[in-house]
Protein backbone atom coordinates (compact mmCIF):
# COMPACT_ATOMS: atom_id res chain seq x y z
CA UNK A 1 0.00 0.00 0.00
CA UNK A 2 1.04 3.08 -0.69
CA UNK A 3 1.57 6.48 1.37
CA UNK A 4 -1.26 7.97 -0.18
CA UNK A 5 -3.56 4.83 0.09
CA UNK A 6 -2.23 4.56 3.97
CA UNK A 7 -3.36 8.16 5.00
CA UNK A 8 -6.46 7.28 2.91
CA UNK A 9 -7.09 4.60 4.84
CA UNK A 10 -6.56 6.08 8.24
CA UNK A 11 -8.39 9.07 7.64
CA UNK A 12 -11.35 7.02 6.38
CA UNK A 13 -11.22 5.74 10.29
CA UNK A 14 -12.40 9.08 11.55
CA UNK A 15 -16.26 9.38 12.90
CA UNK A 16 -17.85 11.21 9.97
CA UNK A 17 -15.59 10.30 7.13
CA UNK A 18 -15.91 7.49 4.61
CA UNK A 19 -13.80 6.05 2.16
CA UNK A 20 -14.97 8.72 -0.06
CA UNK A 21 -14.40 11.50 1.91
CA UNK A 22 -10.97 10.69 3.53
CA UNK A 23 -10.00 10.44 -0.42
CA UNK A 24 -11.42 14.18 -0.99
CA UNK A 25 -9.80 15.56 2.20
CA UNK A 26 -6.75 13.71 1.12
CA UNK A 27 -6.54 15.18 -2.39
CA UNK A 28 -7.57 18.65 -0.72
CA UNK A 29 -4.69 18.33 2.06
CA UNK A 30 -2.46 18.02 -0.70
CA UNK A 31 -3.14 20.38 -2.98
CA UNK A 32 -3.00 22.75 0.36
CA UNK A 33 0.47 21.77 1.64
CA UNK A 34 1.66 25.18 3.07
CA UNK A 35 -2.12 26.30 3.81
CA UNK A 36 -3.46 23.05 5.80
CA UNK A 37 -0.81 19.74 5.14
CA UNK A 38 2.19 21.27 7.39
CA UNK A 39 -0.17 23.33 9.91
CA UNK A 40 -2.48 20.46 10.70
CA UNK A 41 1.15 18.16 10.86
CA UNK A 42 1.70 20.47 14.04
CA UNK A 43 -1.46 20.62 15.30
CA UNK A 44 -1.77 16.92 15.87
CA UNK A 45 1.68 16.42 17.03
CA UNK A 46 1.07 19.64 20.08
CA UNK A 47 -2.14 17.80 20.71
CA UNK A 48 -0.35 14.28 21.05
CA UNK A 49 2.70 15.62 23.16
CA UNK A 50 0.99 18.17 25.44
CA UNK A 51 -2.66 17.31 26.02
CA UNK A 52 -3.08 14.74 28.94
CA UNK A 53 -6.08 13.81 30.91
CA UNK A 54 -6.77 15.97 33.98
CA UNK A 55 -6.42 13.37 36.74
CA UNK A 56 -8.65 15.27 38.84
CA UNK A 57 -12.13 15.61 36.69
CA UNK A 58 -10.89 13.05 33.06
CA UNK A 59 -11.08 16.94 31.15
CA UNK A 60 -8.85 17.02 28.46
CA UNK A 61 -5.96 19.63 28.81
CA UNK A 62 -2.61 21.01 28.56
CA UNK A 63 -2.28 21.10 32.14
CA UNK A 64 -3.00 19.02 34.81
CA UNK A 65 -5.27 19.72 36.68
CA UNK A 66 -7.33 21.22 34.00
CA UNK A 67 -7.63 24.97 33.23
CA UNK A 68 -11.80 24.29 34.52
CA UNK A 69 -10.06 22.40 37.64
CA UNK A 70 -7.00 25.39 38.65
CA UNK A 71 -9.72 28.33 38.16
CA UNK A 72 -10.54 29.64 41.53
CA UNK A 73 -12.91 31.44 40.44
CA UNK A 74 -15.26 28.36 39.84
CA UNK A 75 -17.15 27.21 42.28
CA UNK A 76 -16.22 23.82 43.73
CA UNK A 77 -19.13 23.21 45.59
CA UNK A 78 -20.86 22.29 42.43
CA UNK A 79 -20.27 19.21 40.35
CA UNK A 80 -21.47 18.58 36.94
CA UNK A 81 -21.33 15.15 36.22
CA UNK A 82 -20.64 14.31 32.30
CA UNK A 83 -20.41 10.70 30.10
CA UNK A 84 -18.11 12.34 27.97
CA UNK A 85 -15.37 14.95 27.56
CA UNK A 86 -17.70 16.09 24.38
CA UNK A 87 -20.48 17.09 26.78
CA UNK A 88 -18.16 18.92 29.03
CA UNK A 89 -17.36 20.76 25.66
CA UNK A 90 -20.99 21.00 25.08
CA UNK A 91 -21.68 22.47 28.21
CA UNK A 92 -18.70 25.23 28.53
CA UNK A 93 -19.53 26.44 24.79
CA UNK A 94 -23.08 27.77 26.49
CA UNK A 95 -21.02 29.59 29.10
CA UNK A 96 -23.94 29.57 31.49
CA UNK A 97 -22.38 26.55 34.07
CA UNK A 98 -19.71 28.14 36.54
CA UNK A 99 -19.13 25.01 38.87
CA UNK A 100 -16.36 21.91 37.97
CA UNK A 101 -17.18 19.02 35.79
CA UNK A 102 -16.66 15.10 36.70
CA UNK A 103 -15.91 12.89 33.52
CA UNK A 104 -17.27 9.36 33.85
CA UNK A 105 -15.80 8.01 30.51
CA UNK A 106 -18.79 6.55 29.62
CA UNK A 107 -22.28 5.44 31.01
CA UNK A 108 -23.20 2.08 31.89
CA UNK A 109 -24.32 -0.60 29.15
CA UNK A 110 -24.70 -3.87 29.87
CA UNK A 111 -25.10 -4.48 25.71
CA UNK A 112 -21.30 -3.05 25.70
CA UNK A 113 -20.30 -4.43 29.27
CA UNK A 114 -19.76 -1.25 30.59
CA UNK A 115 -19.98 -1.70 34.62
CA UNK A 116 -19.52 0.76 37.27
CA UNK A 117 -15.82 -0.66 37.76
CA UNK A 118 -14.90 1.13 33.58
CA UNK A 119 -16.68 4.11 35.14
CA UNK A 120 -15.06 6.78 36.62
CA UNK A 121 -17.23 6.57 39.72
CA UNK A 122 -14.62 5.75 42.46
CA UNK A 123 -12.69 9.08 42.13
CA UNK A 124 -16.27 10.93 41.69
CA UNK A 125 -16.84 9.55 45.28
CA UNK A 126 -13.43 10.49 46.74
CA UNK A 127 -13.86 14.07 45.30
CA UNK A 128 -17.25 13.86 47.12
CA UNK A 129 -15.72 12.90 50.61
CA UNK A 130 -14.21 16.32 51.97
CA UNK A 131 -17.17 17.79 52.09
CA UNK A 132 -16.74 21.00 49.73
CA UNK A 133 -19.45 19.67 47.28
CA UNK A 134 -22.90 20.63 47.76
CA UNK A 135 -24.65 19.49 44.96
CA UNK A 136 -23.50 17.40 41.77
CA UNK A 137 -25.51 17.82 38.91
CA UNK A 138 -26.25 14.62 36.73
CA UNK A 139 -25.89 15.65 32.90
CA UNK A 140 -26.28 12.29 31.37
CA UNK A 141 -28.18 11.79 27.75
CA UNK A 142 -31.54 10.96 28.41
CA UNK A 143 -31.24 7.53 26.28
CA UNK A 144 -32.39 4.32 28.53
CA UNK A 145 -27.87 3.63 29.33
CA UNK A 146 -27.71 7.71 30.32
CA UNK A 147 -30.84 7.51 32.88
CA UNK A 148 -29.59 4.04 33.85
CA UNK A 149 -26.44 5.69 35.03
CA UNK A 150 -27.96 8.31 36.55
CA UNK A 151 -30.21 5.94 39.15
CA UNK A 152 -27.07 4.03 39.67
CA UNK A 153 -25.21 7.33 40.65
CA UNK A 154 -27.88 8.37 42.34
CA UNK A 155 -28.33 5.54 44.36
CA UNK A 156 -24.71 5.64 44.84
CA UNK A 157 -24.44 9.23 46.38
CA UNK A 158 -28.06 9.26 48.49
CA UNK A 159 -25.95 8.10 51.50
CA UNK A 160 -23.70 11.41 51.08
CA UNK A 161 -24.61 14.81 52.45
CA UNK A 162 -25.32 16.28 48.65
CA UNK A 163 -27.86 17.64 47.02
CA UNK A 164 -28.61 15.88 43.89
CA UNK A 165 -29.78 17.19 40.74
CA UNK A 166 -30.59 16.19 36.44
CA UNK A 167 -31.30 18.10 33.43
CA UNK A 168 -34.49 19.23 32.83
CA UNK A 169 -36.67 17.19 30.01
CA UNK A 170 -38.43 18.60 28.15
CA UNK A 171 -39.42 20.76 24.92
CA UNK A 172 -36.45 21.25 22.55
CA UNK A 173 -35.94 25.02 21.94
CA UNK A 174 -37.64 25.83 18.69
CA UNK A 175 -39.03 22.06 18.57
CA UNK A 176 -42.83 21.74 17.38
CA UNK A 177 -44.67 19.19 19.46
CA UNK A 178 -46.38 18.05 16.42
CA UNK A 179 -42.68 16.22 15.82
CA UNK A 180 -41.78 15.59 18.98
CA UNK A 181 -41.66 11.78 20.52
CA UNK A 182 -44.27 10.83 23.48
CA UNK A 183 -41.89 10.08 25.77
CA UNK A 184 -40.83 14.18 25.53
CA UNK A 185 -44.38 15.21 25.76
CA UNK A 186 -44.94 13.25 28.44
CA UNK A 187 -42.08 14.48 30.43
CA UNK A 188 -42.73 17.99 29.57
CA UNK A 189 -46.41 18.08 30.81
CA UNK A 190 -45.24 15.86 34.02
CA UNK A 191 -42.69 18.95 34.56
CA UNK A 192 -44.66 22.24 33.17
CA UNK A 193 -44.04 25.32 35.32
CA UNK A 194 -46.53 27.81 36.80
CA UNK A 195 -46.54 30.75 35.20
CA UNK B 1 -6.50 29.74 21.40
CA UNK B 2 -5.34 26.44 23.26
CA UNK B 3 -3.87 22.69 20.98
CA UNK B 4 -7.06 21.23 21.06
CA UNK B 5 -9.20 24.31 19.96
CA UNK B 6 -6.58 24.82 16.99
CA UNK B 7 -6.62 21.55 15.95
CA UNK B 8 -10.00 22.00 15.58
CA UNK B 9 -10.56 24.58 13.20
CA UNK B 10 -8.12 23.25 11.24
CA UNK B 11 -9.70 19.77 10.91
CA UNK B 12 -12.71 22.34 10.19
CA UNK B 13 -11.23 23.50 7.57
CA UNK B 14 -11.09 19.92 5.43
CA UNK B 15 -13.86 18.82 2.91
CA UNK B 16 -16.59 16.68 4.54
CA UNK B 17 -16.40 18.02 8.03
CA UNK B 18 -17.73 21.33 10.07
CA UNK B 19 -17.03 22.57 13.10
CA UNK B 20 -19.34 19.59 14.75
CA UNK B 21 -17.78 16.92 13.01
CA UNK B 22 -14.33 18.11 13.05
CA UNK B 23 -14.75 18.14 17.20
CA UNK B 24 -15.86 14.74 17.35
CA UNK B 25 -13.08 13.76 15.28
CA UNK B 26 -10.40 15.26 17.45
CA UNK B 27 -11.81 13.73 20.44
CA UNK B 28 -11.92 10.24 18.86
CA UNK B 29 -7.99 10.82 18.06
CA UNK B 30 -7.37 11.56 21.89
CA UNK B 31 -9.19 8.84 22.88
CA UNK B 32 -7.53 6.65 20.76
CA UNK B 33 -3.90 7.99 20.32
CA UNK B 34 -2.07 4.72 20.02
CA UNK B 35 -4.91 3.59 17.56
CA UNK B 36 -5.17 6.54 15.15
CA UNK B 37 -3.77 9.77 16.34
CA UNK B 38 -0.23 8.87 16.03
CA UNK B 39 -0.57 6.52 12.61
CA UNK B 40 -2.37 9.32 11.19
CA UNK B 41 0.30 11.93 12.25
CA UNK B 42 3.10 9.32 10.79
CA UNK B 43 0.96 9.07 7.68
CA UNK B 44 0.55 12.97 7.25
CA UNK B 45 4.28 13.22 7.51
CA UNK B 46 5.02 10.61 5.10
CA UNK B 47 2.98 11.75 2.40
CA UNK B 48 4.16 15.56 3.03
CA UNK B 49 7.68 14.29 3.00
CA UNK B 50 7.31 12.12 0.17
CA UNK B 51 4.41 12.88 -2.06
CA UNK B 52 5.22 15.12 -5.30
CA UNK B 53 3.97 16.14 -8.36
CA UNK B 54 4.85 14.04 -11.21
CA UNK B 55 6.03 16.34 -13.80
CA UNK B 56 4.92 14.26 -16.93
CA UNK B 57 1.27 14.08 -16.52
CA UNK B 58 0.42 16.03 -12.84
CA UNK B 59 -0.73 12.91 -11.09
CA UNK B 60 0.35 12.63 -7.26
CA UNK B 61 2.91 9.90 -6.27
CA UNK B 62 6.15 9.44 -3.97
CA UNK B 63 7.90 8.88 -7.88
CA UNK B 64 8.38 11.50 -10.64
CA UNK B 65 7.55 10.25 -13.13
CA UNK B 66 4.85 8.54 -11.64
CA UNK B 67 4.30 4.97 -11.44
CA UNK B 68 1.56 5.02 -14.48
CA UNK B 69 4.27 7.25 -16.59
CA UNK B 70 6.98 4.67 -15.29
CA UNK B 71 4.79 1.53 -16.55
CA UNK B 72 5.90 -0.16 -19.22
CA UNK B 73 3.12 -2.09 -20.08
CA UNK B 74 1.01 0.62 -20.10
CA UNK B 75 -0.11 2.02 -23.56
CA UNK B 76 1.66 5.19 -24.67
CA UNK B 77 -0.26 5.75 -27.92
CA UNK B 78 -3.11 6.86 -25.43
CA UNK B 79 -3.65 9.82 -23.29
CA UNK B 80 -6.51 10.02 -20.97
CA UNK B 81 -7.13 13.98 -20.44
CA UNK B 82 -8.54 14.64 -16.72
CA UNK B 83 -9.75 17.36 -14.86
CA UNK B 84 -7.85 16.63 -11.54
CA UNK B 85 -6.11 13.81 -9.80
CA UNK B 86 -9.79 12.74 -8.22
CA UNK B 87 -10.79 11.97 -11.69
CA UNK B 88 -7.30 10.03 -12.40
CA UNK B 89 -7.87 8.14 -9.19
CA UNK B 90 -11.65 7.03 -9.91
CA UNK B 91 -10.41 5.80 -13.68
CA UNK B 92 -8.14 3.56 -12.10
CA UNK B 93 -10.73 2.15 -9.79
CA UNK B 94 -12.47 0.74 -12.85
CA UNK B 95 -9.49 -0.49 -13.56
CA UNK B 96 -10.51 -0.70 -17.04
CA UNK B 97 -7.65 2.21 -18.84
CA UNK B 98 -4.63 1.21 -19.93
CA UNK B 99 -3.48 4.07 -21.03
CA UNK B 100 -1.56 6.97 -19.80
CA UNK B 101 -2.85 9.69 -18.48
CA UNK B 102 -3.06 14.06 -18.27
CA UNK B 103 -3.94 16.04 -15.51
CA UNK B 104 -4.96 19.28 -16.29
CA UNK B 105 -5.34 20.37 -12.84
CA UNK B 106 -8.98 22.22 -13.14
CA UNK B 107 -11.19 23.49 -16.10
CA UNK B 108 -11.77 26.14 -17.73
CA UNK B 109 -14.08 29.27 -15.91
CA UNK B 110 -14.91 32.56 -16.59
CA UNK B 111 -16.27 33.05 -13.13
CA UNK B 112 -13.19 31.30 -11.00
CA UNK B 113 -10.82 33.86 -13.67
CA UNK B 114 -8.94 30.32 -14.80
CA UNK B 115 -8.22 30.48 -18.10
CA UNK B 116 -5.79 28.54 -20.71
CA UNK B 117 -2.73 29.59 -19.11
CA UNK B 118 -3.35 28.41 -15.19
CA UNK B 119 -4.14 25.05 -16.71
CA UNK B 120 -1.74 21.82 -17.83
CA UNK B 121 -2.61 22.57 -21.42
CA UNK B 122 1.23 23.43 -23.16
CA UNK B 123 2.84 20.58 -21.12
CA UNK B 124 -0.07 18.46 -22.81
CA UNK B 125 0.67 19.95 -26.36
CA UNK B 126 4.35 19.12 -25.92
CA UNK B 127 3.53 15.60 -24.91
CA UNK B 128 1.86 15.11 -28.16
CA UNK B 129 4.97 16.75 -30.30
CA UNK B 130 6.51 13.24 -30.28
CA UNK B 131 4.15 11.85 -32.46
CA UNK B 132 3.38 8.80 -30.12
CA UNK B 133 0.08 9.47 -28.95
CA UNK B 134 -2.42 8.32 -31.19
CA UNK B 135 -5.74 8.74 -29.11
CA UNK B 136 -6.43 11.40 -26.59
CA UNK B 137 -9.83 10.62 -24.67
CA UNK B 138 -11.43 13.87 -23.20
CA UNK B 139 -12.78 12.35 -19.43
CA UNK B 140 -14.16 15.73 -18.39
CA UNK B 141 -16.89 16.57 -16.28
CA UNK B 142 -20.40 16.67 -18.08
CA UNK B 143 -20.89 20.14 -16.39
CA UNK B 144 -20.75 23.89 -18.25
CA UNK B 145 -16.72 24.52 -17.69
CA UNK B 146 -16.06 20.61 -17.90
CA UNK B 147 -17.49 20.94 -22.13
CA UNK B 148 -16.00 24.09 -22.56
CA UNK B 149 -13.22 22.36 -21.77
CA UNK B 150 -13.51 20.10 -23.93
CA UNK B 151 -14.77 22.29 -26.34
CA UNK B 152 -11.14 24.50 -26.48
CA UNK B 153 -9.09 21.62 -25.97
CA UNK B 154 -10.48 19.69 -29.44
CA UNK B 155 -10.22 23.16 -31.28
CA UNK B 156 -6.47 23.03 -30.03
CA UNK B 157 -5.84 19.38 -30.86
CA UNK B 158 -7.49 19.55 -34.22
CA UNK B 159 -4.08 20.53 -36.15
CA UNK B 160 -2.26 17.87 -34.28
CA UNK B 161 -2.58 14.30 -36.00
CA UNK B 162 -4.65 12.90 -33.28
CA UNK B 163 -7.77 10.90 -32.73
CA UNK B 164 -10.03 12.98 -30.11
CA UNK B 165 -12.85 11.54 -28.13
CA UNK B 166 -14.81 12.38 -24.95
CA UNK B 167 -16.57 9.97 -22.40
CA UNK B 168 -19.92 8.23 -23.51
CA UNK B 169 -23.27 10.50 -22.31
CA UNK B 170 -26.10 8.36 -20.95
CA UNK B 171 -28.35 7.03 -18.60
CA UNK B 172 -25.51 6.20 -15.49
CA UNK B 173 -25.88 2.38 -14.95
CA UNK B 174 -29.02 2.31 -12.15
CA UNK B 175 -30.75 4.90 -12.96
CA UNK B 176 -33.78 5.40 -13.72
CA UNK B 177 -35.51 7.39 -16.92
CA UNK B 178 -38.11 8.93 -14.55
CA UNK B 179 -35.72 10.86 -12.59
CA UNK B 180 -33.30 11.73 -15.75
CA UNK B 181 -32.76 15.12 -15.86
CA UNK B 182 -33.51 16.16 -19.38
CA UNK B 183 -30.13 16.71 -20.91
CA UNK B 184 -28.68 13.68 -20.14
CA UNK B 185 -31.88 12.10 -21.63
CA UNK B 186 -31.56 13.68 -24.75
CA UNK B 187 -27.89 13.29 -25.15
CA UNK B 188 -28.98 9.31 -24.24
CA UNK B 189 -31.70 9.21 -27.06
CA UNK B 190 -29.14 10.88 -29.47
CA UNK B 191 -26.95 8.52 -28.15
CA UNK B 192 -28.56 5.16 -28.77
CA UNK B 193 -27.24 2.00 -29.94
CA UNK B 194 -27.96 -0.47 -32.41
CA UNK B 195 -28.63 -3.87 -30.53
Amino acid sequence: MNDIDRLIQIMGRLPGLGPRSARRAVLHLLKKREALLHPLIDALGEVAANVKTCTVCGNLDAADPCTICRDASRDGSLICVVADVGDLWALERIATFKGRYHVLGGVLSALDGVGPEQLSIAPLLRRLEGGEVKEVILALGATVDGQTTGHYLSDRLQPLNVAISRLAHGVPVGGELDYLDDGTLIQALKARQKL
